[in-house]
């Protein structure tokens, strides 16, 4: 499963080092394009296919970017989307409870009053990109040091995107392309309102679970349907995507149009090493602890296990994703591939007088900002990106005491998140109804207290603060019972009384966060000036270079932004056995049995009970060599007709080196068939109002 | 659990830094006492209790220790014993396979030709204690370096084990005791011929699972029975414990005798301190590293899950207990009371002008030490602990590698564990037939070369020679899929062969050995003569100034030998809840049906069947005050008559802290009551031929 989640978007706001070297001719069907600058040449080129400016604008604007960290499509006039499973789990698992699992046991709403909503889920759809490259750039001025050069760009940007939205309206965010090299202004349609209309059992959503992820063969039903709302009725949208019945074959071209969380493609060598040495293994660990924690606290009982059934996935995901990473990180062959790419660029640099005036200090710059880092980042990670705290009583303590401090300045000085244009935002998870389990979060937060004294020290000031003379296990017991947090009238309320309101509360999460903030600003400034302004000053001069030295159509490495990518439908070669290019609804039943139907290889009762009524051939999931990676997840696979042919869900693990180095030897994306879709909706699920509204173009 | 395992030996070796600051009063029913040097006094004075010298006596020699890392006992003529289904697990999955799995279904021999031998278990029964101290520690001279005094000591102690061994033909081992204080010779009788009698189902030996493990009610069946044999006949033994089915009461003094394995209760704070931020953490890390991944190999199938069984509980039962251990070292009020009494005796010695000359410099000499052992404690794990290669595999690489460099030096000079004393135990791990799994294997070692790139990093010369340019993942198939080491035939042939057949093999695991092996030795010099010297040196120092000091019985800390505890049968109470001493049989039933009888709380079919028959009010599991640690697994527990009333198997979670203080408040050792084991053998097993067996007195 590839979704990109909240905190691994942090992850990669952290990691976020960024930029294509051009110099390397790019590979067969390499890359996560700009929709404002598509590869029209390559797929003319390489399949004879032109990509109409109205084709690509009907395909951006059916594609829509979930902020819970996944990708989907409109699919329907009447604002019916579809996304995977896996994506809409955060949104399924806050209405459901003990008595109502619909995580485990699915749901069709069968009218438009079923429709059943999610607490805090948003979700955007790319109406404009606008180039602002003058202006954030023109902010800053060689002369400035790191720090001045940091403020005058935030503040650049915090402008733009207030005088956007102010007047559009529109969701307006300041995009930072090939890492400080370009800054584009994307402006979103926004959905807060929107309502589950369907989702298969956890059991086929997810069939083969942890074992299967990043495998193939798969026979998953990656899939959930939801609908968009504008004042309490169906969104009317003008572009959606057709699903044609008649799919894919071996063979064809496809495209892809998602949001693709975060690569590291083009990251220098040191930087790479950091990454693959030090930066990932911490966030590997970090995902162990809590797959461990989650997965202890799941087995003690049913409810238990429901409470933790998101997390735990992401954890699992996480954990396997990362040891892909780190194995392709740690791949001799891959390193030296790297290696000499940077090593042709470096010698183009040296070789001419002026590049080498104008950009031959990058690589210095970046190995002295990742001195810099690899001396904070545990503590940055702990402190202010949330691996200590990062649960949701904390965080929204957290986002109490800054909103009260930020609101204190001018809309340019603020912290990025608290610009004026993110207010409802932020508005909107800080006041969601969705549950807050006190079991759930004090293991959680011990286990986050214990993490921070390894790391920081039983004598640290800050940890003696923290702990309170506890240990980890009792404190968090302390917080997270002590605290009123779970009550949304008393966050209001809190909110409301402003910065006098917070400084004076005795609410122990609000005096946590408190205590914490100081520590975790002072890291977080560092990181900002120290790393990631050089970092981004450095990497613009890479890419410049590139640019300078290579001709050819580029792209740059992942933002969560939306991207097309295009490939063929293929299977692969793996220890001698070759896997062909899709799997049937009748693997899953030879698949199910081969392990007795047994968790996690169990097929849902209502596909046992719909066997005889299905056709066993239909293609069930399908691979391809689209270029991917997490946060694409739920990504709508599109024919050269711009219909809909299936839906991106997986990567096999081969893939997951793709993080680094686009291969498509034996790397393939896998993704729902549209067949399969229509066949369970029709036999299984008999979802006749849904089937009919896909039907109409 | 709290099985001691090699390991965890191995771990506690590295920690071993060990002695009693008596200068604060024992705890209540605190100490695990030398067989030479019991608590006497305190049991007359306490409990009004006599230990005669053959009471003594009679309970030692029918204790025995389980080399796997476990305790037992005798009990009956015959040679049959008791252990913890949890110890005995090594060796059922040794000869379990695909189509019989012993663990799971359990096993009972009808007959004594039909009790199944293990492959490669070793036990032990300790004959005699012999103080060696003078000899030992007179081989060092105050004026010799460091290396030189641990090389003296090392030859003086190999000799006189091989002198013993030559005289007795018994195991002789020098026991380091208070860390260096003193040295006692441990005369062991060995058992290599040992074949299981009867072992319940795995799903009621741990009934309740992880989830349970170290908490309270419990109500689990944690035994199985063996047999000692000799020269193809069952052992006659002198000693064995009768089993009184009147069993204990509450407020009743018990006993237990038994092999704790390791704690660091009197460690200095520095100590302390480094063990829990730095060493403890680092382990915790590793545990949940095998336990993510053997969790991800058992969940593809049930064979894969067969296989990783034991090696999956283990690495469960570890993170639970680090974590116990750490929480315990992140208390500020724990760390407080240890501070205090180690500035308690410090004032002393400082006060007076000759302790002060003697001892004075210790606990700086320690912070030096510990100084050195912080910047190499992760390579030596990795390389010389087993870390990186922990795989039976290299294991027995390094055995043959070692084995041929070893047999060219005299037996003084040797690596203590190739002493010509130890040579048996050696062998019998070398040669031993159980199986090796590829599949395992192979999954094991590439997540161990990659820890071994992320602590040495990719540049490392090491590493690159480890890797020969693949990936970890690549490499570890091409190791283990290429080694002919699964064969014993080819192991006995190439230890036959000697150092010409070791340098000369083309066999990768034997090259892969070599190439690890001098890095690995430099790392054990490094340990040995800037770590555990100095160490012990300073820890012996302080051992002799708190016996200056203080009066009063006083024992070292545990040392996998073999130990004396005291206690009473008593509850506790928890977050206002009272817990009391006993759990029934019936009370199994509730649990599992309130788990609706689903894994790990399911009873197996058997006690199904047998609830009609079964007197529900039978006492299943008891608690008490006994001081112990991992490695007391499967140790008797006995009435004031010497008489077998229960076994050990677990403790709570609060009893975790005990590795660094002894805490009676909560902290309580969990005993399966005799009375369980006599009702289940009767009315479940039906095992007529063990309970006539154990009716002889």
């Amino acid at each position: 499963m590839s979704r990109l989640r909240a905190s691994v978007s942090l992850i990669r706001a952290v990691v976020a080092c960024v930029v294509v070297l051009a110099v390397v001719p790019l590979a067969a069907d390499e890359g996560m394009w700009l929709f404002n600058a598509p590869p029209v040449r390559t797929l003319q080129e390489r399949y004879g296919f032109t990509a109409k400016p109205q084709w690509l604008a009907h395909l951006q604007k059916s594609a829509i970017r979930m902020n819970v960290g996944g990708s989907a499509s409109f699919v329907s006039a009447d604002g019916l989307l579809l996304t995977n499973h896996h994506v809409g789990l955060d949104c399924i698992e806050k209405f459901s409870t003990a008595e109502h699992d619909y995580a485990k046991a699915g749901y069709l709403a069968r009218t438009r009053a079923e429709e059943k909503k999610c607490a805090d889920l948003e979700m955007n759809v790319l109406m404009s990109i606008e180039d602002v490259t003058p202006r954030v750039a023109g902010a800053v001025t060689p002369s400035m040091s790191a720090a001045d050069a940091d403020k005058a760009r935030r503040a650049a940007m915090n402008t733009i995107e207030k005088e956007s939205f102010d007047k559009t309206g529109l969701r307006s965010d300041v995009v930072t392309l090939f890492q400080g090299a370009e800054y584009q202004l994307y402006r979103y349609k926004k959905y807060t309102d929107v309502r589950l209309v369907f989702a298969p059992e956890a059991s086929i959503s997810f069939f083969g679970g942890d074992p299967d992820n990043f495998e193939y063969p798969r026979y998953d039903l990656d899939i959930c349907f939801f609908r968009a709302y504008e004042n309490d009725k169906p969104a009317r949208v003008d572009h959606f995507l057709w699903m044609d019945p008649a799919g894919v074959k071996d063979g064809d071209l496809i495209l892809i149009a998602g949001h693709p969380g975060g690569t590291d493609r083009m990251n220098s060598i040191a930087d790479v090493r950091f990454l693959g040495d030090e930066l990932f293994p911490f966030f590997l660990d970090f995902a162990r602890r809590r797959e461990v924690l989650l997965r202890a606290f799941s087995e003690r009982n049913e409810e238990n296990a429901r409470r933790a059934h998101d997390e735990l996935f992401f954890s699992e995901n996480s954990r396997k994703a990362w040891i892909g990473y780190i194995d392709a990180a740690q791949d001799p062959a891959v390193m030296k591939k790297k290696a000499e790419s940077e090593a042709a660029l470096r010698r183009k640099v040296e070789s001419d007088p002026e590049l080498k005036q104008k950009y031959g200090d990058a690589w210095q710059t970046i190995e002295r900002a990742d001195a810099v880092f690899r001396s904070i980042f545990r503590q940055h990670a702990l402190l202010e990106s949330g691996v200590a705290f990062d649960r949701v009583l904390f965080r929204k303590a957290r986002t109490l005491v800054r909103l009260a401090e930020e609101n204190s300045k001018s809309n340019s000085e603020r912290l990025r998140e608290y610009r004026d244009s993110n207010r409802e935002s932020v508005e909107q998870q800080l006041y969601s109804e969705a549950p807050v389990y006190d079991d759930l979060q004090t293991v959680e937060l011990a286990s986050g207290l214990s993490h921070l004294v390894e790391v920081l020290g039983l004598d640290d000031p800050l940890v003696l603060q923290v702990l309170a003379g506890r240990s980890p296990s009792a404190r968090a017991y302390e917080l997270v019972h002590g605290t009123n947090l779970k009550d949304v009238a008393f966050r209001k309320q809190l909110a409301a009384g402003g910065k006098a309101a917070i400084e004076t509360s005795d609410d122990p999460m609000i005096r946590l966060a408190r205590i914490v903030d100081p520590k975790s600003r002072e890291l977080r400034t560092a990181y900002e000036q120290r790393v990631e302004e050089p970092l981004r000053q450095a990497y613009a001069k890479i890419a410049r270079a590139s640019f300078a030295t290579s001709t050819g159509e580029t792209y740059p490495d992942a933002t969560f932004t939306l991207r097309l990518g295009f490939g063929t439908v293929k299977g692969f070669e793996e220890a001698g056995r070759s896997l062909p290019w899709r799997t049937t609804i009748g693997g899953a039943f030879t698949h199910a049995a081969e392990h007795s139907n047994q968790p996690p290889f169990d097929l849902p009762r209502s596909w046992l009970d719909a066997k005889p009524r299905l056709n066993l051939d239909t293609p069930m999931n399908f691979l391809s060599t689209v270029d991917t990676i997490g946060g694409n997840s739920g990504s709508p696979i599109v024919s050269r007709q711009g219909d809909f042919v299936g839906i991106f869900f997986d990567t096999n693990l081969e893939a997951l080196g793709w993080d680094f180095v686009y291969d498509d030897r034996q790397g393939r994306a896998i993704a729902v068939d549209v067949r399969a879709i229509l066949e369970a909706l029709q036999q299984i699920y008999k979802a006749d109002n849904i089937l009919s509204e896909l039907k109409q173009k």
